[in-house]
């Protein structure tokens, strides 16, 4: 298997017009050549893992051979006038993925993982309402945000209570003794996407902050944090971000909160003057405070690099994609469900989907992994839902169509 | 400049017959040409920065378009069998670490930067001593240990003192009431050493655990934390191990503490079972519980890359080497300090002293400016520090010569 210039991946013979119609459409159509997939894959998996942005692999060898090998310590500092020292990277890559989420560029913080912010924004927010006890968190939330509370919570003596409730009754669960929502947008599992504007507003007429977990949000479709008066996000840099498995991760902070929210994770690096070597902590302005250690470089660079495939791209646009692309599968997977036993579990309402289409199927894991073989490259996920991740960057509505018919013939147990 | 062979460099024709001989008797000679070094330059700050080891580029690359962008997904599981699964990498990173710092690989766990890991084994520790309130640390440690410390005693309501206490008084200092003590074994600064050994035996006597930072010892010389019955380290991954900039860093909690110590931070690749997705956490076997987020795979690539520059690599001889290359650097420089007044802050005691060599001077910012112009790279510390950081698996004592030639001609003020 080799990696492809995705372009020329051939149009299906069979795809009806209506689709070749809305592909012939798509104003994002262009930006599908900037991604490396693998040929013969359709890689609907961009929400666990985003792709290789084809201009990812000459910027790391010009960090690892130019910047890291020949300039060597003075690149942390070297040519910052083109906006190419190490030092200010981080910055320059909040700046961009600020865009994309309704910040400002001092609002958020990259580097660290998603789980490592989660736990700054959370001890942060609960510092600032510290009267109350109740973190109230969706009962299904992704794994790490409830281990991130459980571990804060032990060590802050066990003081708070994680209400777990389901999150379709989240609105109804707030009250004056909840101190912080923990809520992540679209559920990992089902794709369901709760009201982020509605729950924020919802929460603070209650006195809580909010603290939102974007990572199947950020760069999937538009989201205006401070449209909606949150208070702390995170997301993640590896998913419709593209940076590359394992990338450093942002954390939101509304610029209202700068002044008072305390650093637990205090370090060098997030200090006003890091080289000064001063004995106490003093933050740095804005919300780079909250990163302590040095920048991840290598990984940075990647994340900065693929976040160039949103330039120029509405996220309107991107939108309007995205659900034409799920509703699309969504309707040519309706005579196989109803054949073989598949029970959608994603929110037909558009205001409620995210970029995904899950199932529960019988014998999940055992069909994503014939999927796989046959090179429609989903998400099992525990205990039985077939994950499908659409990305408006890299899909046509023909790889939904592909998708479909690799689909069917697993179900079919048609062999490859 | 360009990246050059660092074999071709030239012997200085008027290096003194002792130095030479040293060179031609090195067993570590032969290490040199795996490093990636620019024409011209001696690089006395690897310390800071670790150069570009030869087997990272094309590492990185096999990384990026294969286990990435051919692989996707699925290089998280694949190729186990072969020690190339994603998954498994923070492990693989840790044993080879865990050789170099006497550790059992199940004490590692690598991953976040050095800043999150001194602040999970600070935490860890304080909740292992409940009834005490005091962290003995070092006055002039490096600042983001004392930041750390800070952050996380105000997130725990301030209830311990930060006892700072110049680090040459450390066991004066010892009593029952020391909770932890939190030091780094090489000053950043003036290159002292102290005797972890000894400084961990008497914290056990006086019931106190040990967090000790190995930022300047890892891969410096040999650390033997479980002879020493060190209780929690953290370490560096781009300084002497080169693992490049913003490299992912290492924890060490020793075997006994594992069942004990909670996890603060805790997250989903840091549980038992990370995709059985299980609403609680149970932490994974060992070390490896206390990293929270997904591998940073890149840079973690990187770093494993370059560790294999140790294989082979008696820690005993390399040891040799640092305190050869630092006396005949001490040596060297000698008429110098006496002529320009500079003031050597390292100890000349072999077991007082790290792999630097420091001295107080007179406009040091300046000197070191123009030293890097110059093509020697060390480093200023703030207030008046020259620092030249030594790395037997690229130094030659040639290059002390030509370090010192350079030092010569900047400190009589002649131009390049």
């Amino acid at each position: 298997m080799t990696l492809t210039d995705t372009q020329t991946t051939p149009v299906p013979a069979d795809l009806p017009a209506d689709l070749l119609d809305l592909d012939a459409r798509d104003p994002l159509a262009h930006k599908r050549a900037e991604f490396l997939l693998p040929a013969g894959v359709v890689y609907l998996d961009g929400n666990s893992l985003g792709p290789l942005h084809r201009s990812v692999p000459e910027r790391i060898e010009r960090v690892l051979r130019g910047e890291w090998g020949e300039g060597l310590i003075r690149s942390w500092t070297a040519n910052a006038e083109a906006a190419l020292d190490w030092m200010a990277l981080p910055d320059r890559v909040a700046a961009k993925i600020a865009r994309l989420i309704g910040a400002r560029p001092h609002e958020v913080a990259v580097g660290d993982s998603t789980s490592v912010n989660l736990f700054k924004a959370l001890a942060a927010a609960l510092a600032l309402v510290p009267d109350r006890r109740v973190i109230l968190t969706d009962a299904d939330n992704f794994p790490t945000d409830l281990y991130v509370a459980q571990g804060l919570n032990a060590l802050l003596g066990g003081r708070y209570e994680l209400r777990r409730v389901p999150n379709t009754e989240i609105a109804a669960h707030l009250s004056l003794e909840i101190a912080v929502t923990l809520l992540t947008e679209v559920d990992y599992r089902t794709g369901r996407r709760l009201d982020l504007a509605g729950l924020s507003a919802q929460a603070r007429e209650h006195g809580a902050l909010t603290v939102w977990d974007l990572a199947h949000s950020a760069g999937a479709f538009e989201v205006d944090l401070n449209g909606a008066g949150a208070d702390f996000a995170v997301g993640c840099g590896y998913k419709y971000l593209n940076g590359g498995p394992g990338a450093p991760a942002f954390l939101f902070v509304a610029e209202r909160h700068h002044a008072g929210a305390p650093v637990a994770l205090s370090g060098w690096m997030g200090h006003a003057d890091p080289f000064e070597m001063a004995r106490d902590f003093v933050p740095a302005p804005g919300a780079r405070r909250f990163v302590p250690g040095t920048p991840q470089v290598l990984s940075l660079s990647a994340l900065d690099a693929a976040l160039d495939a949103f330039e120029g791209v509405e996220m309107a646009e991107l939108r309007a994609k995205s659900l034409s692309l799920t509703d699309t599968f969504i309707g040519l997977m309706e005579p196989l469900c109803a054949a073989h036993g598949l029970m959608l579990v994603t929110p037909r309402a558009h205001a409620q989907r995210g970029s995904q289409v899950s199932y529960r199927a019988p014998d999940a894991q055992a069909v994503m992994r014939r999927l796989v073989e046959r090179g429609v490259i989903g998400d099992f996920r525990t205990p039985d839902i077939l994950r499908f991740g659409f990305t408006p960057l890299y899909h046509s509505h023909a790889d939904v169509w592909r998708a479909v018919q690799g689909i069917r013939a697993v179900l079919e147990g048609q062999t490859p």
